[in-house]
């Protein structure tokens, strides 16, 4: 009652800060269905808290909390759990193959799936538009691709980084590597194994067509400010045998050119 | 006393096999001071063994065994600790400084000198040629730099994947983190820390030239077979004010060449 007799600055200055009071309990108490989704109850909720809060959420203010440290020790941890249960489970791979096995099990995608699956973008604090509707049309698309779209997908990697940033809290919290992999072993499944590991369509194109004796081409479309496009050029005739055009990386595109093509070379030599 | 009966091509064909089993009665000794070099006692002393067995060791045959998975192991075990110690120790320090740290602490030349100093490839089987000459070269080098070249010094890159390997034999070992740390920590002293962390002097010289207006630029000179060359030019004159020539990788020449340059600069302005 009595801040109606404050000027109007100071009233508005008091609102903004009540509502940052509920907005943050509640969305404390929000984080609760986080330990349920991951199956960890925290020691220390402080460690929850950071991250979930990516570094846009108090632009155009410094930071003055974010995951992105927690990002970095996550994703560290990851790589060595993931390395340290290849290495044991397939004793006769040479490091090559464990490098990538260990790349396919970490990436960006595999990560954005699991945490797209988990709903953890849900209790992000961000400011960045669109988000929402980036990730429902990832969610949308990994439908089609059970395991792993091998390049395929425009990935949010924003996904990745809360993935990350969880795994780097559990570790900070429990300070037992054991326990992070207890945790997470169940949320990564299927872990890829030298059994469902693929390669991406680029490059399976190219092998493809070295074992076929078949020379092809990648051309670039022509790009306008948002869409990229690719062809892939089949002999000297310079027949288009794939096209693949996206508002999304040019790496992605020519994937998609590759696999169009790839798909069009298979049904035609079988 | 049987076997000089038989002809020349068996006889030879023992005395390999005798000398073999004498020599890996001798390695297997010699081994027990690597223990002690690292103050670590082996449970399972196949993880030594293992560790000191270059690919090269069984050329021209394929390798029975060799140490490059305990390497892939060791590489990973090494980050993740190193990561974990930085991230513990610098909690003020955003991630881009931490990646900075982290590979400065585990990138070759660091392993190298810890592997060069504890003398481990006396230890190491292989078919090299030339390797002592080379190390003994390096051991001398580093003499030069009592923390970090940053890039002026030729690094044999068996060295630092013997060490890594020693560290995945540790690890494969114990099957501890904690165990890990606590046998290289010593080893790996003196970390390099926020205030000992320096940049390649190309990337020094290209940071001194912008802040202080000057425009330089890098020219490859006449490159033979074994050797490279690079200039460091001044100015519209094109005045040399740094030169490197040397038998190895291009990027040392090439930071030896922007080293020169910025001895040049700074006591010219200065």
């Amino acid at each position: 009652m009595l801040l109606i007799k404050e000027d109007d600055g100071i009233i508005q200055y008091m609102r903004v800060l009540f509502l940052d009071e509920e907005e943050e309990k509640e969305w404390l108490l929000s984080l609760k269905e986080v330990e349920g989704i991951i199956g960890y109850t925290f020691n220390n909720k402080k460690w929850l808290r950071e991250a979930f809060i990516h570094y846009t959420f108090y632009y155009p203010e410094e930071p003055r909390e974010c995951n992105q440290r927690l990002e970095y020790i996550g994703d560290s941890v990851l790589n060595f759990v993931i390395d340290t249960e290849l290495f044991t489970s397939y004793p006769d791979s040479p490091p090559g193959v464990l490098t990538r096995l260990k790349s396919a099990n970490v990436d960006n995608e595999k990560l954005a799936r699991v945490a797209a699956k988990c709903g953890l973008h849900r209790f992000l604090r961000h400011q960045l538009l669109g988000l929402d509707d980036w990730i429902q049309n990832f969610s949308n698309e990994i439908l089609k691709y059970p395991v792993h779209s091998n390049g395929l997908i425009d990935t949010p990697k924003i996904l990745a980084n809360t993935m990350e940033a969880v795994i780097g809290a559990v570790f900070r919290d429990s300070t037992s590597v054991d326990t992070v992999w207890k945790v997470f072993k169940r949320l990564l499944e299927p872990i890829i194994s030298p059994q469902t590991l693929q390669v991406h369509p680029t490059t399976e194109l190219h092998e493809f067509c070295q074992k076929n004796r078949i020379i092809i081409r990648f051309v670039e479309g022509s790009n306008d400010e948002k869409n990229s496009t690719y062809h892939v050029l089949l002999g000297n005739n310079n027949e288009v045998i794939g096209t693949a055009t996206g508002a999304c990386k040019k790496e992605i595109v020519k994937n998609r050119a590759a696999k169009a093509a790839l798909d069009h070379l298979k049904s035609t030599i079988s």
